[in-house]
């Protein structure tokens, strides 16, 4: 039962998901959203990669780990991004991107 | 916030789309899959849309009423041919997609 | 064969896909890009929902004229948006999303 | 304009999402359907991950490497599973994979 054995790692991708998604909203109404057209960009591909590689856990796809070392990749450059700014939901957005991308790294391993 | 404020419907949600995914894999296994067939589309159907909708929540969506009214339509769909089967999955999957077309009707009132 | 049937209409949603996410991408360029953030919001819902009603097509769902409905409330209010912004690449997306919005209204029918 | 430079690639993963969905359902109206389960589970990644791969192209993602590798390694398997069934469907669905994970090897390098 796929979902069980991936239950912990379901979850990471959900938060990371919705972290994802909650930067990329935020930085559309920071005042400086210029600087954040990269942020932007990369929450939209994060959050894309880690819903599409928790779908594939819950349909016990054969294929989690070539799709969790892609998903590693999108997630430590979301993490490099946000890192560099300063507004909480990016910190927090790398944090949580980090945490995701170790965990995709065990999986791809 | 999005995802604090929809909290409790996208947990429904992923348990809707992981109980539908479930339910799938082991319709698939069972001796009488020929029996199974519509349980296996209307898996597939009602995952995919409990993940759209979950998606669209998260990234705060406009039209997650809209898409709720969808979703709730293929989760009775789903409930109502997984009913007609006595396996354990498929009763499950009926449970868990009824009270997820409760959830959905809500929100799209 | 379901994507026989529906090739002008999946041509129509690739389209629409595509235009939005290009409009999406042209947005974040802009040098007003604070104007747009409205259009940036809805050309990525519309292109989701888009993308979502051609996979249900491709997957011969019993429910493309639900999904269609949706799908159309939500490319109306992408070409209504985009109408508004006087950049070529909004002015084209309004185009398409309108065209695309009629199409989805005769599927929901 | 992503859609543009890719639109060659766009067609071979639209027409693979769509061949695999075919395939997929014709699968579940044979008679021999639990000789089809293997081919039913790798049509429906093939197509999840042609789609998941194509969605990236359109919003000018860049990490097509990276998604086109995982691809590639998915379209792959399809078709060699695809191969060893008779039906029209299969071989039809099994030279379409072949083709696409070529193009998704070039897209990787």
């Amino acid at each position: 039962m796929a979902h069980r054995i991936y239950a912990n790692e379901l979850e990471m991708l959900h938060e990371c998901v919705e972290t994802c998604n909650y930067c990329l909203e935020s930085c559309l109404e920071e005042k400086d959203v210029q600087m954040m057209v990269d942020c932007i960009r990369l929450d939209r591909e994060c959050a894309a990669a880690c819903s599409f590689l928790a779908e594939a856990m819950t349909r016990d796809s054969a294929f989690v780990p070539e799709l969790a070392r892609a998903c590693a990749i999108i997630c430590k450059a979301c993490a490099q991004e946000c890192e560099k700014h300063k507004h909480a939901h990016c910190q927090e957005c790398a944090r949580v991107c980090t945490e995701c991308a170790s965990m995709c790294d065990r999986l791809a391993a």
